[in-house]
């Protein structure tokens, strides 16, 4: 079975590391948001991309992002020195911010460079960013757009969003086209429909390759509050039909088959749906809420 | 008094930090070899530069380069995922190599961004760079020519060495040209007088300005062997008139008005010299020889 998963960082990454655990490696395809990468002091970072390789890695820090066992001595040199210091670059996680600056310097593309960083990481499922080509998302706010990083780490994601903006006209990557022609299954992972998969759908070619599959999305919303994130607020904030589930259903329409919802949550769905525990708190419930979906 | 003082890193950067325990900020300047720098995984390196700020700031390592209190766990990282790894980046290090990098690509003068560095390390003495262009020091062995640190380090200095290079046409800095005519004294630090002082005199404008002057220089030799570093064996290996403290005087010729040496060479001098204690163990020994040789 060929299983492709849209995801952010995050909860999808968990979810993705929950389908790793039950299909070999070529079995498994991310196709993973690159909207909130960005060039910070010349370092190029892509956070959903790590997000995703470090879990499969192994090397994910439990608090979500970046490396377990970091350090951030780099950091507070940088904070010494007057530098901008609101982001926070671990030590380690910097050996992989530097080989993908320098490959991308020498030309190479990000989807190769992720193939290689992830071979090195001993990472064997295929983790593809959804565009070679720069594609940031913008946040709009009552007082200007902010690139990604800057409204949701510098500013805490406080700033009210008045709209969300994709910027960039690059494609999907030849990989990326392949891994969507051949998947048996195509799941969207419960991250942020705005921010995490809102980019991967606004490549050109992803969505319509989507829609020609049997489409399962697991709700990033639980009892109507998001396990982390400001989604909720978004979801008042961009005008969904409800701040709820029966919102992020509105928002991607027929594009979605079935969807996975936590029983709370079901009665408000009314379409094809599942309701079972989709709090990814562990390898345990990753892996057994992955099981059932691939059950469908 | 206004005090040049020409160096590399090492030991050269010990008596800068003499000198600067007994002159106040606009009485001190020292012009640095950047024949070493180079860029490593997309970042660019000042080795000499960096010792001599790091060591005016109080946070020199005592082995003579890097930042006390270093960790490495970025270059760790780097070895894990097969990068290489020959080059020691500190942690903190990578800082001020993060800043560098971004300030080049910004368009910012070396010369400039060295300011701003020591200005955020609290560095009140004039720290410049040799050239604001790239001049770079090429070590040419029997296998072929090695850029410096390659040379230095990755080989340990080890192949023999048939000539060193100067490569780049970029002229000296008017900030360069402004402390040489404004000196009262300039100073050959004790560095190789092949790498370290040999790429600063090479830069057009420099040694002409040098040579108007009253220089004295400090022999790297002591009782005829390098403190550090393989210049006793270069003497021999770019033939020098002979492997010792008399090769040196006879390498820089009419350019050194007095030399300052070890007691053990004061014999194979020839010309007018002092001899006096020139090992640098401590704060101790280098304040006291520069107030040497500001009463000369």
């Amino acid at each position: 079975v060929k299983v492709v998963v849209l995801t952010g960082g995050g909860g999808g990454a968990k979810l993705v590391a929950g389908f790793a655990a039950q299909l070999a490696g070529d079995e498994l395809t991310a196709i993973v948001n690159t909207g909130d990468d960005f060039t910070h002091l010349g370092v190029a970072i892509s956070p959903d991309l790590d997000s995703v390789m470090y879990i499969l890695a192994g090397v994910l820090d439990p608090r979500g992002w970046g490396r377990a066992n970091e350090t951030f001595h780099c950091l507070a040199s940088l904070r010494e020195l007057g530098a901008e210091s609101w982001f926070q670059l671990g030590d380690r996680d910097l050996a992989v911010h530097l080989l993908r600056t320098a490959a991308l310097a020498r030309g190479d593309r990000l989807t190769a460079i992720t193939r290689q960083l992830c071979a090195a990481f001993g990472v064997s499922h295929r983790v593809l960013p959804m565009s070679d080509a720069p594609r940031p998302t913008w946040v709009h706010t009552p007082e200007g757009r902010l690139p990604f990083q800057r409204w949701y780490v510098e500013h805490r994601a406080r700033p009210r969003v008045v709209a969300v903006e994709y910027e960039g006209d690059g494609g999907a990557s030849a990989e990326v086209l392949a891994a969507l022609d051949a998947a048996d299954l195509v799941v969207l992972a419960p991250s942020n429909p705005y921010l995490s998969l809102g980019p991967i759908l606004a490549v050109p070619g992803i969505r319509e390759r989507i829609a020609r599959h049997r489409v399962v999305a697991v709700s990033p919303l639980i009892a109507g509050e998001a396990v982390s994130g400001p989604l909720a607020r978004m979801l008042h904030e961009l005008g969904a039909a409800s701040p709820d589930v029966a919102g992020l259903v509105a928002h991607y329409g027929d594009l979605v088959r079935t969807w996975v919802v936590d029983e709370r949550d079901a009665r408000a769905v009314g379409v094809a749906h599942v309701a079972t525990d989709i709090l990814l708190v562990d390898a345990a419930a990753r892996n057994r809420l992955a099981a059932e979906i691939l059950r469908l």
